[in-house]
């Protein structure tokens, strides 16, 4: 059985913590095991500090880059391998291990773009230069530096190669080392990648880290020039928010946690038409891609009363043909959920949103693998505006007059979506619902290959206020501010304007 | 003795708080007292959210900003009054109160124009549209809509007008109403702004709140879209930021906290020098304007080591000219702390940093007020890189080559200074530093007027990482991004641009 050891130090090191197997959830078979956790973890944070941090901010925004299009290279190469391990490690069918994997290289590529455009400067000029006085002289001028800490990532498991690569390429970039931590149960595919960049040799000492398994004291080693961007459950993202050194040191910390989507079909919108139609397959979409196991998907339905019948039945009809089973299988449309943990906490996710279930179960029909059924709820208690349940799992709601008194109850979501041609409707919902979100989908039949509202793209923010953590990543050159220190520079304008080149 | 009551939900309430009298510092007399602070907070903030809000986003940013500059003019005309009460309260000279209130209107007029500048719209467009797809159809544009939440302001003592003014100026140009508290134990001047603005009317009603007194349950009181910005000690910030609905919510919280200020002379600079001088003059201004009572305040004097005596020298006899006393008295150049507890933490201060008293003391030689005299630090511990004392006191250092080994040991500040006419030295020094800092200041002796780096001006960022809270307000627009949420529109390009307009 493979051991997986983390990659700290310039090093693999195996680690003395609880061992850990790591199963395929399909058919519960072993397919590797950690022991690691356990490390020292304070000199691997100095490692990236002291070597990976100096090495990164030598270089400029295109090399670094450039560094990212080799990234990007390196897991093209690799990309059949990859698939098949997340076929394995994580219940993905072929095309939710494409979704991560594509989305991992494109992602790269994006900020791999964004740098080459940034050009020969290490640091950002952030706006012009401002005049501060009566006279010309007395200059100011915003740039934005990389911070001299490393770049803490906590990934979730549901995307163990586009959660590497979406935080890893904005710190990068940024001129800042990162360590990594995937999700234990599904970290072969984040292993591997690790593996593939340290055998190449693409980064440069002590840029890039890996810690498998239990992060320890992770969190309380960190100081003032660190970052942590943490992406997983509202809980441990306030048990992270809380640490003493974390608030003591203004640590700065990201935060994408749980997010109730809703997915809004206007009034205007006719049964059978192509916006119609659009929202069925969105909706169907994010609930059984990666089976439901996304922080996007679309948790909420929300339809006019009058066809929320019509609504339900369609979506019947639609969930009856997904096929559930081994993703190894090729005609298998939705594997398992990640972890035998994840699929009791969906089951019971499902009993806490009360209601009834129009569609699905929550009953257990094979022997092995932690399967479930997708699931459709009706008239489902207030816990749906409140608890996120990370599975198949969707709640139809009808609405009379004012969808947006609805999506709010949600106190802050990444994402949600409205589907309607009816634009004096859409503008007041957009207002309505736009502060409670980090994005708004306006779904459109004539967008061709839409990717609808679950799939997140460099180019846009991801991250949510409230429930959804507060964060904000991505956003092309957005997410860079993230990893940097915005710093006024006032002075003399002949000294400054010398001074930025 | 006047009483002092809070502004909330639209009128003037008396609390049942603890009773507290407000003194005059240089005589110990008091001069109003309040019991304020234990009103209903949930119905005042609810007030904020569900009238000031709805009013401040029905107006344009140019209508918000020309909000400001009515309250820019209602100060300028009550000027006089404020700078009495500020003397009276605050122990402050009459040029340290017109550091606060004319830093307040100067605020509020630089965000009155920039409201002016950003015109009829109510939400800002954030960066250019997006062309996400193959057709340029699939568009993206992110925008930055007001929150729906209140803007709680919690001031520090030192500022009452202009703390007050440079966060509400923000805020309300936002589109967020603002429910401020003052420090109450200099909160008579913030609390006859108040009473100025709340009858000439000059904002909607539910725009502005003030709140006299204890803060009581208020920070538990806040929700997933209200902010919280906070300028005083690390300890309360400290106790915010562990809040847990702050926490489980995601409430936006901006700290600004202990700054332990550096001004580097470099070795270039020739004693008697024009730099020179300016450098002895910016580190005295500091050391006694408002008592030393300033977050930008240099605590830190580092000077190459074959200097430092000249340096000890000179600065001796500049503070020695400085003449404390009653501020109310024309030819006194420093007043008393503003407060007992003030006085005795700096005190205690002193003796923290040990080394040795190179100029004063911290014996009492005034039976009433919360006097002392500048202090002038030689051989300090370790405490001078841990510890800020929030008085007329600063630390003499030396240093051989690097003296950014030694700023960067504050972990984190909101400015420091450069002094030096090389410009190799001057930009490796930045850019060691600069991750470290909110604002670098570069002295320049050619800069008329300048004011040195202890003045914060609107059009540059406020704040700093670490230990100064890692926060960031003013830079101008810039500020205006706390109190929105930044969102990403994806969808149709026609859809999406008839919506921004």
């Amino acid at each position: 059985m493979k051991e997986l050891k983390s990659f700290l130090g310039g090093r693999w090191v195996a680690g003395g913590g609880t061992p850990h197997t790591l199963l395929n959830p399909a058919t519960e078979e072993p397919l590797a095991r950690t022991t690691a956790g356990a490390a020292d973890l304070g000199a691997a944070l100095a490692f990236a500090r002291d070597v990976g941090g100096p090495a990164l901010r030598a270089l400029s925004f295109a090399e670094r880059g450039a560094l990212l299009k080799s990234i990007a290279g390196a897991l093209q190469s690799s990309r059949d391998e990859l698939l098949e391990l997340a076929i394995a490690n994580g219940g993905n069918t072929r095309s939710d291990a494409k979704f991560d994997v594509d989305g991992a290289i494109g992602t790269l590529l994006e900020y791999s773009e964004i740098g080459n455009a940034l050009g020969s400067r290490k640091f950002l000029l952030d706006g012009e230069g401002i005049q501060l006085g009566r006279s010309a002289r007395f200059h100011g001028q915003h740039i934005a530096v990389p911070r001299h800490g490393v770049a803490v990532h906590v990934n979730a498991f549901n995307f163990p190669a586009w959660g590497f690569a979406e935080k890893a390429a904005v710190a990068l970039l940024a001129g800042v080392p990162v360590l990594s931590k995937p999700a234990t149960s599904s970290a072969m595919v984040a292993h591997r990648i690790m593996e593939i960049l340290a055998e190449k040799k693409i980064l440069p000492e002590g840029a890039l880290s890996l810690l498998v398994g239990s992060p320890g004291e992770l969190v309380s080693l960190l100081g003032a020039q660190d970052v942590l961007a943490f992406t997983g459950s509202g809980d441990t993202g306030a048990r992270i928010r809380s640490a003493r050194n974390v608030i003591e040191f203004s640590v700065r910390i990201n935060v994408e946690a749980d997010s109730l989507n809703a997915a809004v079909l206007g009034a205007d919108v006719e049964p059978r038409s192509d916006m119609y139609e659009l929202f069925l397959k969105d909706v169907v979409r994010d609930m059984t891609q990666k089976a439901g196991q996304k922080c996007t998907a679309i948790r909420r339905i929300l339809v006019p009363k009058d066809v929320i019948d019509e609504v339900k039945s369609d979506l019947i009809e639609l969930l009856a043909t997904v096929k559930v089973g081994n993703p190894a299988d090729e005609d298998v449309r939705m594997g398992p959920l990640a972890t035998a943990s994840q699929l009791a906490d969906a089951c019971e996710g499902v009993t806490r949103l009360g209601g009834r279930l129009a569609f699905g179960s929550t009953e257990r029909n094979s022997e092995k693998g932690f399967f479930m059924s997708p699931v459709l709820v009706e008239s489902p208690g207030d816990a749906v505006h409140e608890h996120e349940v990370f599975g198949p799992v969707a709640s139809l709601l009808p609405y009379d007059e004012n969808p947006a008194s609805l999506v709010v109850r949600g106190n802050g979501g990444l994402v949600s979506s409205i589907y309607s041609e009816d634009q004096a409707f859409i503008e007041q919902l957009v207002m309505d619902i736009a502060p409670h979100h980090g994005r708004v989908f306006l779904g459109h039949p004539k967008i061709e290959l839409s990717p609808g509202p679950g799939t997140v793209l460099p180019q846009l923010v991801h991250g949510g206020p409230g429930r959804a953590g507060g964060g904000e990543e991505l956003g092309g050159p957005r997410g860079l501010a993230f990893y940097m220190q915005r710093v006024a520079l006032e002075g003399s304008r002949p000294v400054i304007q010398k001074l930025i080149g």
